[in-house]
């Protein structure tokens, strides 16, 4: 048993609350046990200057930190007036997730802003946000649908992620929270697609190094979980997570 | 008739749920029609540089708005490197009003961060932030108070903020929406206590100028509604709210 | 009698030296007993990206103190890299004010930045910047005047500004030099136009509050004091000063 | 064949010149084909403010390309004025990996600074910059050996990195160059120790996935690669060399 | 006949004001034909971290330009957020010249701060600034001797600077205005004690080159315009001038 | 003898790899002694704003230390966030120096970027950017040559740098390394045409002064030195070095 009782291979609690923002064209609150974040996705008609002109749309995500969304206070990135490496690691890794599952040809020259505002940080914000943003990201393009500005549907397939880890008491365990991520040896994020396909694996060793044997594990303990996220974003989603499902299909 | 319906004199409905974010001292979750803020209070264990061997607190605060808090997407101010000056305008505000009802000396010296982040805006997103960081405030220096590291309590009285401003079809109105706001001709912000006084007063003519007499009728209006958010304060803070209330008569 | 010698609703002497810098469009060098302020107006052929084809002009300011203005030396904001809150929130207000009495339409489609460089500071640097840079202002449009640029004349009124506040020993005092602001427990900027109507109304208890009937006395106060520099900036206009003073009356 | 004649699990030829750089503890030049980076090793007695007094040291790492290390030549990040995330993503692995195979409190409270600037960018930069930062971080220790400051070596294993990745003509190739690397499907860098075991793994999807069995595929390309890495490593440091493999084998 | 009717080897009027700022140690306001500029001198009770405990002092400069100085507005340093290169050049200059007349042993362990703001440019700023900042300079040092704070009089000697220039249709010239200066084919400013060493010597050729026979020319016309600089200073310090020349010919 | 055992007029030992960096125009590894610089030149097909139009090229040049050139290690201006004044300095004088020699002109409208990276320092580093630079320039500006870019060749003659200096035990000495530099009365640095004519000289007494008699010598020294470098400049440069040398003589 875990320190917060879970079972090695059991998620956190996940829900995810739709349309949390009023002005934004997709928006979900989502909760991972107590981590807690607000993502949002606005749609801007026109492509960044390097990509103009190729007709291919853009999504690019911004994450940030309230200052006490963690246990010690955290000084706000713009009152230090820079970004840290961390927030720009994540953020990146948001943007080139997020694009592995849209036909970006399809989406047409638009960007798509995808913002991940935690709230509440309890370990794995960056995997929450990614199957938030997921979410947003997908109504936000409905949106667009409805509005008969796509000829077709752009997204490709769902997209999630989750944490692994190794700790020193349980071995490899799922979804981390702080505590367990603060003490794991090693610590692997992982991408998902629907059809069960990578998108992204970053496992570091904290200190510590992991054998061939042990990537095994970490990854079918992450499929597993990731799998159960792809129902609930599924059941959230209602009928455009049907329309997903067929296209993914095809 | 105003545009959402309300009379010239009445606010928007306002909602305060409190412990909202686990991790700080004080939290508020402040809805003031559309216009949502989370604010927190954290306390930290020493003084700028500036108060360091004077024996007193100190209370500062930062405010921001989630990109997309607002119609149109806003570029963060992280991104940006820096603070603008309507931001820098708020939190400086927001501190210095704060401070207007804490007795520094009885706080010891350690100062309390407050926290202000809009997460949904429909105009008063100041007022409301220090409505709702007085309440987080309030928490915050509670906690301490049950720690028993505190004499005397610190808060001298309740505080509260609403907007008051003129605009063309109704003249005089209070709390106005974002709608409201971009049109108004004249714009009031006010801060009162519990004991009716006031502790900031901005009023501003947009491209525009007031009279005397306008000036008493927005002074008058919103001292009725501060009233009212007085009332909604107390009820949040329960038996706290009731020591405030007989601090405040001593 | 203050510290000074001055009685309560005394303004200090006040001069005004126009063309004081060779290169601008309109420069005055405005002193307010100790506090010297230069204030310059630019012409500049073109309004900023947001307002452009509006055929409307706009009017900006940028405020600063000379490092060794103040009795300690203050750091340069350029030598820091960024612009402190109270420098913003200066500008804004100098901006704001100076708007309030140019019928922008009537400017055309350019900007006039007004720069104002405290030179020595004791006390009142941004309403004696307000004062002096109206008359810079209008000295700049008489040039565009000159130069049959405009169709009619923009300025629609007189501007000018002063401070008032609450000190221990005096109660409500008039045009507060730099001692007597540092122990204000009330302190209050009021801008307003030769018809005697205000524009910017600002005022803040420091750790302090004030009531209704104060609030009423400080008006009062500062409406007397203002109305003495109109007749200085008057006089120091000359021949344009009556054309506002009948611009006015229209 | 591959576009430079290489086949798909053969690395491009490497070579390291150490003591490149007369002022620093440890220095290389590697050049891993096109690729080369000069690594050096600083020592500094102190560690950062938050280490102090744990009796551990620290190692930390910046990377950074000359403007015309690359095809196009690219802006100074310091006349930008701030780091790309690119950059940072690279500084924080760099260092990250190497503290992997140091004993921290054996090195006692100094940090050593890792430095890698990119003279010549064809792929692989950063991969490269750990194979090199490794050599000049053992010659630095054995400085710091020589000089009596250490009682037990620090360095626990040998560290190496290369990258592999899905390129559509070839499949899973080893050790990609600009050209291959510009057009991946999949890009994956891998850091490994003497003894087999993994410190990094990030294998990236760029708008593409991969599966389970691409996965492996990837792994036991960069096993190998690496395998071979270790060998050149060895044969460099000579006599330490045969040092950090017994201290392995213990 | 140069363009404002100078003779070859005529300075242009130069005025000093002393004590032009009540809060500075020393300050004093230079002309030099259309160029003004304002020089204060501040101590402070401390010397710069790298210095601490050598029982030195320490003398450093800053120089801006009001924005409206110039002939067209310039933006401000601190609205852009970084000092260019042009001013760090000068105000390391200012810094680097005053300290090589000043026995820095003599002055203890104390900074003192100058400041050069440049009201007006017309060619020349630089140097006006150093001829103006030596007399504020000699003034604060004069202030810390009449409170006894040294025990000799750290004041090596007189320091003044012009400039010379070569222009197309006159050939060299002394003290260019800024419509010579910005038609110079060679720029030489030069800084002298009043022994008649040479502190700085800077020629420039702007697209241009000079020949030895020049140079001679250039230097010979600024040393006789520097003394009859100094013949001013010497009036504008009047007693404590004569110390000087005292101490210059021990 | 001096401490590296020359003669006083004797230069390091100079050599100069070109064609250093497989994707710049023109790149060069000088090595003056122990000091250690790759210059590129880049050729951009545009000019900065401020020249669009006036059929005129453009050089300029960026400097930078790599962290461990130095015997400390120095913070990267990029973590810092800002270039030091000693930097800019630098980087205006290669760019303004090279300007001096290339005939604007006929370069046509684009712009030649020069960078400079210091590997290691031993003094004289500016001194060995520029002369190392002008070598690089020429082959950029001959790769366009080559491509038939160009009517006529727009390098108007040789240009080349070193140091002079005055110190305590020698006197006046010729290309100081960083020891001499250190301990230095007078640094002076010298750019020269292969006409032998100047185009910059920067002489700065170090808290000390220098006489007419001793400029001459320290310029006669730098002449010398300077000439035997263009032997070794034509030597390197071949051909194209003719070229110049015959350019230079109509």
């Amino acid at each position: 048993m875990r320190i917060d009782g879970r079972r090695i291979g059991q998620l956190r609690p996940i829900a995810m609350e739709t349309n949390y923002v009023k002005h934004a064209e997709g928006s979900v609150f989502i909760t991972v046990g107590d981590t807690k974040v607000i993502c949002t996705a606005s749609i801007e008609e026109r492509v960044p200057p390097f990509m103009r002109g190729e007709g291919k749309g853009w999504i690019t995500a911004e994450y940030s930190m309230l200052p006490r969304a963690t246990e010690q206070r955290t000084i706000r990135e713009a009152a230090r007036g820079k970004i840290s490496g961390r927030t720009m690691e994540i953020q990146r890794l948001i943007g080139r997730a997020l694009r592995a599952v849209v036909d970006l040809k399809a989406l047409g020259e638009r960007t798509i802003w995808i913002d991940c505002d935690v709230i509440q940080a309890d370990g794995g914000t960056r995997t929450a946000a990614i199957t938030g943003a997921f979410v947003a990201l997908v109504q936000a393009i409905e949106t667009l649908n409805q509005e008969k500005e796509l000829q077709t549907f752009p997204i490709k397939d769902f997209l999630a992620a989750t944490s692994v880890g190794i700790v020193n008491e349980h071995g490899t365990v799922l979804d981390l929270n702080y505590e367990e991520d603060r003490n794991a040896l090693v610590d692997m994020n992982i991408v998902m697609t629907g059809a069960g396909e990578f998108v992204e694996l970053q496992g570091t060793g904290e200190e510590s190094t992991f054998s061939y044997t042990q990537l095994q594990e970490l990854v079918n303990l992450a499929q597993e979980g990731i799998n159960t996220i792809f129902d609930i974003q599924r059941q959230v989603l209602g009928e455009i997570g049907n329309k997903i499902a067929e296209q993914k299909n095809r």
